[in-house]
């Protein structure tokens, strides 16, 4: 098994910090470089590990580069030959045009591992980090056929410290992947809130928890959402071409109801319908929680009034009913200082669950 | 003000059950009717109210037609012909189409009032009504130039009385506002869900919170949604258009740099730049939690074992700790016996609430 004695971390950003601060939990040496004396400072100080000195005499078992994906592939190149015993690994969030760049620059591929950890937040920056950022999330490691086990394995030692569970693709496999389930529904929320500048204060105050949900993503950064989508550029735009294909026919057969002078167009209803269900298709694709297909929880509303401890005292309520939550939702309604906590439970749970909250005073109903 | 002394409610589906149980609960008589004798009574079995009979002897003082959209204009104008007193409302969440077929059907437009309670459940049909599904959502209504203030004062009342705010605007207003607000959203999230067909397992697997947050709607029936989107399809179509604008200019600008042998195309990285960042405007104009404009709260992320009582116990420390909590999000992790709570406070209360929950065990980092 790959043993990490000493790490060193380029790039403090969330991502950098992160590691640094996971590694040091687990009392491996930590050294940090940035571009920015003052951001390398700042983790320092979060705890993330040591400033790198030019001086350094030992040779770092893995060099972990965090920089944006724009760069990724020049700071891998230079940790390659400036640390000729290294393992190197990225978390670039695209693959293939690191990997390219890295074959046009000549790289020594054997000691290089590509990475990409699933994991982020909607705040980024070192103030931002924690140690348990991957602790559950995916990491995605896309070796070549040039990689070394031994460098892989070391990668790997590294994710799985950090308790994450790995994932091998080649490049080209993940970034069509992650194309699909991360960088077209970014796009895709943008496309949905960038109408919503347009409308009146009336009709922005009627949105609901279903837009809500579609557009949470769409809050993001256009810098760093540009550098991801241009270099996912090939993946994205396949993706990108089918959803359009798919809207096209939503869209002449909407076209087509609305100007059939009696509402009816042949074919557009099946048209429509077609699109939702192949949505439901897709949609039950997504796994459960812990990786398990998904499973049909039934839902329990509840009215919780905003104070202080009201919903702490649901969940004590819902555990002194002997009942598992599987998950919890939380809506917050417009204009009435109360939120309805929609509560996830086992379907044979349901009725213990309803009768055991009624009789302490809940307002539930199922 | 208003007297509802006998409401009468025609179709015993989410929404007229929901209404005929919320009326009960406050001593107002309910009637009940629906094409099908078996859902009548099981309305009535729920608590929504008696089953109307032939013979029924006193004219209702409003008649709630809570038909499906494509048929709720031909219930309205039959209701309005057989309670020829009546003030009569319908819940179909389209409404240009339906007043344009009654105005076709030459009804009585001075007594009705077209509504739409912006309320529902992942789950239909009478089984998932409940008395509060109508507390702090909006509910439209759409009075024309013919309506009867008096037949507005009543259907307002019954909004009200079911905790409901009461929003006016014109049909068409209304149509506009939910094609960006809700019927095109549900088309978005049924585009990036429709892609997941075609993904690996493992592809799938890499699914985070962003696509399920964006796809989570894509469940939806499409029987009904196939309705609502005909129902409205001037308005769904205009939104649509422009949806598509945005997008061909995406998909213009990621093949621009898909072909570009440097990776580099002018103007490219500045169309998708716009495109996120007109996504950052518009999510930024949905209204916060109670109306109020969205504040920015801090979120505190805390692993919680998945072990019954354990998030209990985390909101009870919370609630201890005398923190109000104003939003809180459960994060599931692949693989891993534990969950993410992002605990949201107002940031002045974060530094306490962290110090609180770590004296106590928490693993919490902010």
């Amino acid at each position: 098994m790959s043993d990490l004695r000493l790490v060193h971390v380029v790039g403090t950003g969330l991502l950098g910090t992160s590691i640094g601060m996971a590694l040091r939990s687990l009392d491996v040496d930590v050294t940090l470089a940035d571009p920015s004396p003052s951001a390398v400072s700042l983790a320092r100080d979060l705890g993330a590990g040591r400033v790198a000195r030019d001086t350094e005499q030992q040779e770092p078992d893995l060099v972990v580069v965090a920089a944006p994906p724009d760069v990724a592939a020049e700071v891998v190149a230079t940790a390659l030959i400036a640390h000729p015993t290294s393992v190197v690994t990225d978390v670039a969030s695209v693959k293939s045009a690191v990997l390219r760049r890295l074959r046009h620059l000549e790289a020594d591929l054997t000691r290089y591992v590509g990475g990409h950890p699933m994991a982020g937040r909607e705040r980024s920056g070192a103030v931002a980090g924690r140690a348990d950022l991957f602790a559950g999330r995916p990491w995605v490691l896309t070796p070549t056929a040039e990689t070394s086990p031994d460098a892989v394995a070391q990668v790997r030692s590294l994710a799985e410290r950090l308790g994450s569970t790995v994932t091998l693709m080649d490049a080209r496999e993940h970034d069509e992947a992650v194309a699909v389930v991360s960088h077209v529904p970014q796009v895709a929320a943008s496309l949905v809130a960038a109408r919503l500048r347009e409308v009146s204060e009336q009709a922005a105050a009627l949105c609901g928890q279903g837009i809500r949900d579609v557009t949470r993503i769409a809050a993001g950064d256009p810098a760093l959402w540009t550098q991801i989508l241009a270099g996912n550029a090939g993946a994205v735009a396949r993706t990108l071409h089918a959803v359009r294909d798919d809207l096209d026919a939503v869209i002449a057969a909407v076209d087509a109801l609305d100007s059939a002078a009696d509402g009816d167009a042949p074919g557009a209803r099946a048209a429509v319908a077609g699109l939702v269900a192949a949505g439901n298709d897709g949609h039950a694709r997504i796994p459960g929680k812990h990786g398990a297909p998904p499973t049909a929880y039934a839902s329990v509303p509840v009215i919780v009034p905003d104070r202080p401890g009201a919903l702490a005292r649901l969940l004590h309520d819902v555990g002194a009913a002997g009942v598992n939550l599987e998950d919890l939702r939380l809506e917050h309604s417009e204009g009435r200082p109360m939120a309805v906590a929609e509560i996830d439970v086992l379907p044979a749970a349901v009725p213990a669950l309803v009768a055991a909250l009624q009789e302490r005073g809940w307002s539930v109903h199922d």
